[in-house]
């Protein structure tokens, strides 16, 4: 027990900076483990994951809560090695997505609800933004139950979000009709690597008491900048020609270089030509 | 082991109406016995959950992947007793949230991102409907994650989407400010019942391969609507006076009902006035 939350305690050192205590004698402490240690998987061994097994992590998944028990997540399994190279040839970016034996997508499905209410002759005056935002809700919490239970089987996973770089296609590629998109993609399988841990911005700037309060936070992005590149470098700094090479190259300038760049900028019309109305 | 294999059966036989093989050799199968049978909660115990522990979930949640490491989730946590009040006050039809010793918002915070862009003297030529989506699908991966913490030490818990049915008054009681938005409440605490397990429609529904299809969708909502209303029937027609009795009142007529009436209209014009473009 007290092994399990030293471990603990030694993953969220490294990843928020800072000492968080656990009581060693909570319960379900080899679970907080897997999620305190959890680290992302970009290499995966060339073997097959069990159809019974990804069929078992999918109705672990579906067990997650649902707004209003409406269920308006689905998950989509890609193993077909023609249509997964042919997601993959999208991201080149990402080469080692072709090692991976499934691809997943995790759908917002704004479909079904419509369709029950037209089954049942009843109106259905909610097509705006709730729908869509409903969908996409319990689309990414099945996407994070997902993630657990197969982390807990031991495989690893990486969510894939450029995905929605390419969204029109990959969308074409897989069929899916008016109201349902992807939220995000999901390679997976046997890890090949332990994966990296990602350093955490600290919980002073993220978890609130009573009120929010980010009146520390220039402060604390520039600590975390500096602690995150003690343990986790970057290997080279975007774009120098446009930007300059930086002195001091931290997750700040990285992240507002990759955002000075216009992203998706085709999203929202994507989203409304799929049938989404977003008043 | 086998023990824990024939749990996670029967809790997904119940949940699904179907058979899901489970490998009794499969690592983490505690995990995924407390995954497959998971509960809702919604009455608990008169006792307090330590601070240390609720900061140790909030550190296991915020270890949950996110999107470009954006970091883009926020938890705040209201303990206050009068602002639990307060909250609680606006969802009389849940009278046991009065019960729960913490109330959680999961935020979305589209805020950081432009802020660090500001900072690092870089333009953002990204407040669309990218920045909205991306910090909503971190805030209910956050989330997600958060339940499997919790419900590992044993505490209980509900999410709560019904606050954005008052998602003004709710951001006004914490000072959310611009660009940050509650995707969801929780209420936590320690069990004082054993909850209900949500039977879900089957998985020829939600989990597809290679291909959406959910030509089989009609017949399957008809034969879900039958097996749930077998094991957890409704105990009152929704709004008779407008619908009248049904002979059978399933899942499907109980949610096209349910949305039958408008539900959140203004929350797009909420979304935009705290700053959020939706182009």
């Amino acid at each position: 027990m007290s092994d399990l939350a030293q471990v603990i305690r030694n993953a969220l050192s490294e990843r928020f900076g800072e000492s968080i205590d656990v009581d060693p004698d909570l319960s379900g402490l080899d679970e907080l483990a897997r999620l305190a240690a959890r680290r992302v998987c970009r290499h995966y061994e060339a073997r097959e994951v069990p159809v019974d097994t990804l069929r078992l992590l999918c109705a672990c998944a579906l067990s997650a809560p649902s707004k209003s028990d409406l269920q308006q997540a689905d998950i989509l399994i890609v193993r077909d090695a023609q249509r997964r190279a042919a997601i993959a040839d999208l991201m080149p970016q990402m080469p080692w997505l072709h090692e991976a034996p499934v691809f997943l997508l995790f759908l917002a499905n704004g479909r079904r609800t419509p369709f029950i209410a037209e089954q049942r002759g009843k109106p259905f005056p909610n097509d705006h933004l709730d729908l869509f935002f409903n969908a996409t809700v319990d689309a990414a919490i099945v996407l994070a139950t997902f993630v657990r239970a197969a982390e807990a089987v031991g495989l690893g996973c990486c969510p894939i979000s450029v995905i929605r770089d390419h969204i029109a296609v990959v969308s074409e590629l897989v069929g899916l009709p008016a109201k349902v998109i992807p939220i995000a993609g999901m390679a997976l399988g046997w890890p090949a690597e332990e994966g990296a841990l990602s350093p955490r911005l600290p919980l002073a700037v993220t978890v609130h008491e009573e009120r929010f309060d980010d009146s520390g936070l220039s402060r604390e992005i520039e600590a975390y900048d500096r602690r995150r590149a003690g343990l986790k470098p970057y290997r080279r700094q975007r774009d120098p020609a446009r930007f300059g090479e930086a002195g001091f190259y931290g997750w700040s300038e990285d992240k507002a270089r990759q955002y000075a760049v216009p992203q998706r900028a085709d999203f929202g019309a994507f989203v409304r030509r799929q049938g989404f109305r977003l008043d």
